[in-house]
Formats: C-alpha cells, sequence, structure tokens
C-alpha cells in the first residue's frame, strides 16, 4: 500500500491510499479520513459509496462529511467506483465501464478480468484497511449516492450482520426495472435475468430486508428520478415492515449541493447506531 | 445577467450566473449562495475571494461554507479570480495571469485591458449584486483562501467603512516581498514598487489597520509558508493594536481540508460582526 497524501482535517487526517487490487487486477485508489480519536484506539467507520463518474475524491472533497465525522469519532472510507487503467475494458457511455462498476462481480466478458467491485469493497478493500488502520471491525456502517447508494444498499441487505445501518442519498432503487441498470447488468452479469436479483435493493429489500435502521434522502428534483424509482424501495420496505426514514426532500436535485446538505443528519443517524 | 445554474443547497439556493463586465471587457462568472432567509428581504453577505488557479467553483464546492452561512442566514459570493477568454492575456505560469489576477487594477500591457479585478469586485461585482439579489449593503464582510486571503485584507483596510469584519485563510500577507507578489506586481503595476504598497496587508496594516476584528489562520504545515509570510502581518497587527485573532494551526496545510476545517469559526466569527 502507497500514501498518495494525507492532510490534517478537522483534527483529523484525510488520506489516500492506493494499492495493488488482487480482485479488480489493477491498482486502486481510496481516500479514508481518520478522526483524532483514533490514535487511541479502534474507531467506527463509515464506508462512503460514490456515484457514477466518480472517483474515490469526489465525495472527499465535495461532500463536507469529515467535520460530522469528526464530531462523531467516525472514520470515513471512500472508495473508487470501478477498476481504472488504459488496458482495462471500458465504455464510451459514462455509466458503463470505468466509472460505473455498480458495485457487482462481472462475470461477462470484457469486463470479466477486472470489474468486480463487490469482492473488491466487501473483501479485500475490508481485510485492508482493517489490517492496515485503527478501524473497529465490529462497528461498521454504509451509506453512498446514486450508483454508491445502489451498492450501499445491496451490500448491507446481502452482507447480513455486517452493518449496523445504512442510509443513501437518490440512492438508484430497482435496477433490474430501469436504464440505470439494466444495460449495466446486461453487460456485467449476462442476460440470466435472475442474476440481477441480489443487485437490486428493492428486491432485495422484499426479500431479505435490512435487521437495522435505514434512512432514505432524495430530492423531488431530482433530474433522474424516473431512474432512481424511491417509489420501489419505499413500497418494499412498508411492505415489509422495516424499520426506516424514507425522505423525499422538497427542491433538492441529484448534485453534490443536495449531499452535502444532509450529510449531518446521515452521519447523525449512522453515529446512533455504531454507539447504541 | 444569465443565470448558469441554481441547486436548492442547506434550505437556500446556491446559484452560479455570468454577466458582462465592463471593467474586466468581457464575461465573467460568479457563485451566490442565498440563504433560505433571503426570500424575506434583504441578508448580510460574506464575501469569499479564492486563490491562484482557483474559478468561482471551486471553494463554492469544496469549502464546506454553504451550511454555516445558512445558520447565520448570511449570503456568500464567490467571485472569479481574474478574467479569462483565448483573447485575453494568460502566461504559462500558474501564478500570473488567468486564475491569478491578485486583486489589483493593472496599469501595465498586456494585463490593462482586462485585468482590472480590484475594481471588478469592489465596484462593478457590487452593484450588480445588490441590484439583483436581496443582500444588505450595509452589512458586508469579507474572506478569502491564499491569494484570496490577500485580497480580503486589502481591500477591507482600504475601502474603509464597509466591511464590519475581515478574516483569512493562509493569506499572503506581504506580497511586496514574496516571489508571490513581487513578479505579480511588476507586471501587472510595473517597476515604481510605491505603487506596490496599496495592495500589501502587512504594509497597509502598519499604515492604516482595520476599523473592526480580524480573523486569520494559517497551518503550520503550509507547504507555502516561505511565501505567505504570515509573520510579516502578525508583527504589523500587534504593533498596530488592531484587534485580532492570529492563529498558528498546528498541523494543517494550504488545501480546502485545512479551509473547510476552520470555515465554521470564521462564519461565526462574521456572523458577530454582521449581527452586532
Amino acid at each position: 500500500m502507497e500514501t498518495i497524501s494525507e492532510n490534517a482535517c478537522f483534527g483529523g487526517v484525510q488520506g489516500v491510499y492506493s494499492h495493488r487490487s488482487e480482485s479488480c487486477d489493477c491498482d486502486m485508489t481510496f481516500g479514508l479520513f481518520l478522526p483524532a480519536e483514533a490514535k487511541d484506539g479502534p474507531v467506527p467507520v463509515l464506508w462512503y459509496l460514490s456515484g457514477l463518474t466518480c472517483t474515490h475524491e469526489n465525495a472527499m472533497v465535495k461532500a463536507a462529511a469529515q467535520g460530522w465525522a469528526a464530531e462523531q469519532g467516525i472514520a470515513l472510507i471512500f472508495p473508487d467506483t470501478s477498476p481504472r487503467g488504459d488496458d482495462i475494458a471500458n465504455d464510451e457511455a459514462f455509466d458503463l465501464g470505468q466509472g460505473a462498476g455498480f458495485y457487482v462481480n462481472a462475470t461477462q466478458n470484457p469486463w470479466a478480468p477486472h470489474f468486480q467491485m463487490y469482492d473488491y469493497i466487501t473483501k479485500e478493500l475490508t481485510d485492508l484497511v482493517f489490517d492496515k488502520f485503527p478501524l473497529d471491525v465490529t462497528r461498521q456502517a454504509i451509506t453512498g449516492h446514486s450508483m454508491g447508494g445502489h451498492g450501499a444498499l445491496t451490500i448491507a441487505m446481502r452482507e447480513t450482520g455486517r452493518f449496523a445501518s445504512v442510509s443513501a442519498f437518490s440512492p438508484i432503487c430497482n435496477p433490474t426495472d430501469s436504464d440505470w441498470g439494466r444495460r449495466q447488468f446486461t453487460a456485467y452479469l449476462g442476460f440470466e435475468e435472475d442474476e440481477w436479483a441480489e443487485h437490486d435493493a428493492s428486491l432485495l429489500m422484499a426479500k431479505h430486508g435490512f435487521d437495522g435502521p435505514i434512512l432514505i434522502d432524495t430530492g423531488t428534483k431530482d433530474q433522474f428520478l424516473d431512474l432512481l424509482k424511491p417509489e420501489t424501495l419505499a413500497q418494499a420496505a412498508a411492505a415489509k415492515r422495516q424499520e426506516i426514514i424514507f425522505r423525499m426532500q422538497p427542491g433538492y436535485d441529484h448534485s453534490y449541493f443536495f449531499v452535502s446538505t444532509f450529510m449531518e443528519d446521515h452521519i447523525t443517524f449512522h453515529a446512533e447506531a455504531l454507539y447504541a
């Protein structure tokens, strides 16, 4: 693991690190914010999964999360959204290939050799950060934005018992029935739609639910509402009698201005679960 | 004036606007955050002047200022740092020309026709924003980062009576004796060094001081300390018996991670002066 940068930030350290990933068979970069409390021992962790086109950096500089994480003594992990490199498959569309891993393990070519983002996040990067940094493996929560909200919700529901809480900002809620999902799942996972169900938050909610609290925020002026389908997840959660706070925020769109506005709420929400 | 974008943000609106500038003889773009209170009438204003290489956008997305401004009911103005355009003079160096206006009115060619940033900020953009938006002209404060800290301090001391308070993050404090200053003032203002004194915060402090409170934060690990010369301003302010809070923040560098860390303090500081 190589240190790219470390900046003092809200009494802690905002670091950027790169490492050779076996899952993705390329170098991967991630951001990690450690609050001051990490000097004295392991701290709880909030994973932040980013959306389409993002690297590890976007949320790290634009989501205004570190101040609230510092106040709660919580670390933040900002993974990249896909493998990257000139020799790695890509697509001209912004929503397929590099910057658009959709948090799945691709089984189809040309994606399968590198696009193993589910394993990368849930296993390889997990092992790495808990090995190298003072993080408390028993206190983890997860959040994300857009495609990263999809990642956070699906990972939280599949990795049973691992996360105390999950939240999302304008998540893709029903990718098996959306143009943000069907095209990508076909490319990465193939035409067998049964294989897709494990990567659809609304379907997972109907089947499993989540053993903990959920917080979802979406803007009523989000320009991608038709692709996100928050109504599908709201319906599934209510039908499942899932513990959830589901909010449609009047006037807000899909941008980081929206994400940063509600970041305090999300980190406070996770802190309550992590310190319970 | 043209609206480039408006996003809901912390209950208010983060807008970006462009307009034809007479001072700079080109189109100029600026960001303006209006808190929710602006719906009911004019609100106080905090000007934020950015540093080298920045446009109106950097601080708008990375300084995490809107949340604190919303809490205090204060508007934020994010001007650009220079005129821009293919037909406008520039230099290969990042610290001269476009993105590096230094908040002066250039008298030398090739800069003089467009680089009139002092007048642009203090007159033209001022007239525009108070004409077009619900802003209270009697309640203004100013801050900035690096070159923008230099701009904030020099403008505040020269525009007597206009600003209730001034603050700065890692400001260039003594440009007439720094490589961040001498080369640019020579280019923009010519070889007559007497002309430079009105654009040097430490010299203005020794001569005039500021009729209000000042807050300065600089990191002890700032990679540009030798160019910023905070010691010069600290000495001048103490000698002048100026009301000032001058802080060297241990471990922090020159980045927006530093700026965002202390943004709450700066906005709280200005709010106290603006609502006094």
